[in-house]
């Protein structure tokens, strides 16, 4: 039987950066990662396949990685796992093990409606061979229905949309698009700059069912209306595998990820789970989190890989940040909306800035930008921010998400000594997110 | 005599900051603006008049804002303060005060050679019609000498060269331009960018002086060698102007600036001072800091306005943050490069990641992005760094500099959660400052 110090279960972007952490922390361990697919997808670009990209061969993470970090690739299937023994049952053999990290990801969520096994209805799948047939049937295409108008939804809407001629329908259950993301001035001006571009949105819409001759020709809405369809697609949501975790007796979270402690340790000592399998407590009040996001996923592979043979790392919990982008307009976010965070019990002061993101605002590249800042009234600590405008918020938002992870207050952001330039940013003195805190500390009062 | 609750004098980056934040903390008291200008430039936007933006009419801080804070404005100089009486002189007449803030700024800093009197001789001089004069005067000049390869410097160097027929030559007293604020490796790399663009570089060059007859025709070097101006800039650098604070008998600090405590406050309990004219305290080891920025300008106004009846606010120290940029190259640095850390004493462990700012790399936007993070060896905590790529290093510095002033050690920023997009950022498996960190606990074993 093949022996392993450390086996990591899964190829995307928790398993690959813990494979890799572990092996920076542990440099004489024996390290095998065990994935099914040849191919690994990088997951946050699969909606750009489809119009920027091009193909999904062209949005691969190649496998040099593993060979320059000394990692051990095993492709097969992880059928089963023996904790007494430390051992894992693979199709292509057992592997024993000292350590072991579940990174096995999550599987799109299926709606609760008939009609989704037609041919022509396809879910955002991490795999190659699946998108290449998508891509192919939006080809021959017309009309094409996006059923959940989340980031993933959107994105894949936008991309069909510019990709060739296409009548694309975004069909979203709540009252706004992006809604669970952004506070709904955001999402509103997110909805109007896609609408501009050709996407169609159907928003406070439920789906009753999907209807066809053996392939899709329609999605029928709760109110009787339907939307011709040649290609549905499905991007509402994803919930975590845990199959082989369930099997094996470890416990399982609330919201049904892996449980895991702060260490990314799970229920067995030896082993360790992360990314989209795994249960996440939020940063704020420690309540679960439903968030699951490639960026936290490498957070929380960077704690289990480090803490395989000694802890050394805890997670502070998920601060939630990430971004969108249609066209040249980005949108980002960390921490908790100002919906959300009212919703939680927070007595909140909210400011929002606007400005040009250069310095004088004529200079080259120049986008209106806007920044909202969260705070918690009496304390003034931030909860959370929100930055639209050009690509560059996508970086605004990890200055806003390190005065979140830090817990700063307005005071603290208000003396923030920023970095500023004409042809770069906002000027020093109008920078956003400083004076976001320091009109938020005369709302305090 | 007229009578204020608090006068600022200055108009610029501080002054202007200073009174705002005066207002939005004391929203009763009246407050008088004191400035000599007429028209008050962006100060950043300087070098940008002669390429990018077109004139010094389209690069100005409008009086708009001191209308709307409620802030009154006296065009006047100012020529003695009776600190007894709380009394300000000025060439319009007397004015009494509760409380001042000095935000008198700099004065270019003139070499010690001979020639810089010689008709073409240009300072950077915050001055719309100063500057109006030196644009004019380069619509017919060919060679143009810029004493001096900072920012200031080089910015000036690559407007002037695409603004026109012009060959322009940067001649920098040390071995590298921006060498007192970046680390030598990007210095070479920005050096090669200049030139790429039809920019002369002439390092390790001492300028003996500037000749001509009655107009300067030449610049001498200490080995003799001759280039040829029309026009001569020089960008040497700001000293202080504290002529008002040293008359008055105020308190002046080690670099020469006006001596300020962490409060803003001078030697007088009645005065603060902020921005260029106020001495610096680097957040580093609390040594004097050399450092004049528009950002750190603002930091120290928004600190001095509001503690001007009540303190509420201390500065850390400067930190040091900012850019630059040629072209699409942008080139941002916060806190200590590798050389200052080192020759401050520190042991230092210095990590530098390179990789698309996109992902996958073939994204629309992608450029090659450089991140370097120095920390210090033993306790792990970050003291500076560096980017280098696209527009977005101008953002990526503030999480940089986010980090650095909350002291986050190599271990926290390994954990970071950052925010990641295809069309906006790198991947979050190759994030630049969380690999950076990584690498860096790897070599503090």
């Amino acid at each position: 039987m093949q022996q392993a110090d450390v086996i990591v279960i899964g190829g995307s972007a928790a398993g690959l950066t813990a494979a890799i952490t572990a092996r920076r922390h542990y440099s004489d361990k024996k390290i095998l990662l065990v994935r099914e697919e040849k191919q690994v997808l990088i997951p946050c670009g699969i909606p750009y396949i489809f119009g920027t990209v091009g193909s999904p061969q062209k949005n691969l993470i190649g496998d040099a990685v593993l060979e320059k970090n000394q990692i051990e690739l095993l492709l097969a299937q992880a059928t089963g796992l023996d904790r007494e023994a430390r051992v894992l049952h693979t199709t292509a053999g057992d592997v024993g093990y000292e350590r072991l990290i579940l990174a096995t990801g999550s599987r799109p969520a299926m709606p609760p409606i008939t009609g989704f096994a037609l041919d022509g209805v396809y879910a955002v799948v991490k795999d190659v061979d699946y998108l290449d047939k998508l891509q192919s049937r939006l080809e021959t295409a017309h009309d094409v229905v996006v059923i959940g108008g989340g980031f993933i939804g959107i994105e894949f809407a936008d991309e069909i949309q510019k990709s060739g001629d296409h009548k694309v329908t975004v069909v979203e259950i709540l009252p706004y698009c992006l809604a669970l993301a952004y506070d709904q001035e955001f999402c509103i001006e997110m909805e109007e700059v896609l609408k501009s571009r050709g996407v169609h949105i159907r928003t406070s819409s439920r789906v009753d069912r999907i209807e066809g001759d053996g392939k899709v020709e329609r999605v029928v809405l709760s109110d009787g209306s339907e939307i011709k369809a040649d290609v549905v697609i499905l991007g509402i949501g994803a919930i975590a595998n845990v199959d082989l975790a369930r099997a094996a007796g470890l416990r399982i979270g609330l919201t049904g990820g892996i449980a895991v402690d702060r260490t990314m340790q799970t229920s067995d000592q030896n082993i360790y789970a992360c990314g989209d399998c795994a249960e996440k407590i939020s940063f704020f009040g420690g309540k679960p989190s439903p968030l699951k996001l490639a960026s936290i996923a490498t957070s929380e592979a960077r704690i289990a890989g480090a803490n395989l043979f000694g802890i050394r790392r805890e997670n502070i919990g998920t601060v939630g940040v990430w971004a969108t982008a249609v066209g040249h307009h980005a949108l980002a976010t960390a921490g908790l909306t100002e919906a959300m965070a009212q919703e939680r019990g927070y007595d909140v002061v909210a400011i929002t800035i606007e400005g040009p993101n250069r310095h004088p605002g004529l200079m080259p590249g120049a986008a209106m930008t806007r920044v909202k800042l969260v705070f918690e009234r009496n304390s003034g600590i931030i909860l959370g921010g929100q930055a639209m405008g050009g690509p560059a918020a996508g970086e605004i938002i990890n200055a806003i998400s390190a005065c979140v992870q830090n817990r700063m207050t307005a005071e603290d952001i208000a003396m923030f000594q920023v970095g500023t330039h004409p042809a770069l940013t906002a000027s020093p003195i109008a920078y956003h997110m400083v004076n976001a805190a320091e009109m938020a500390l005369q709302e305090m009062r």
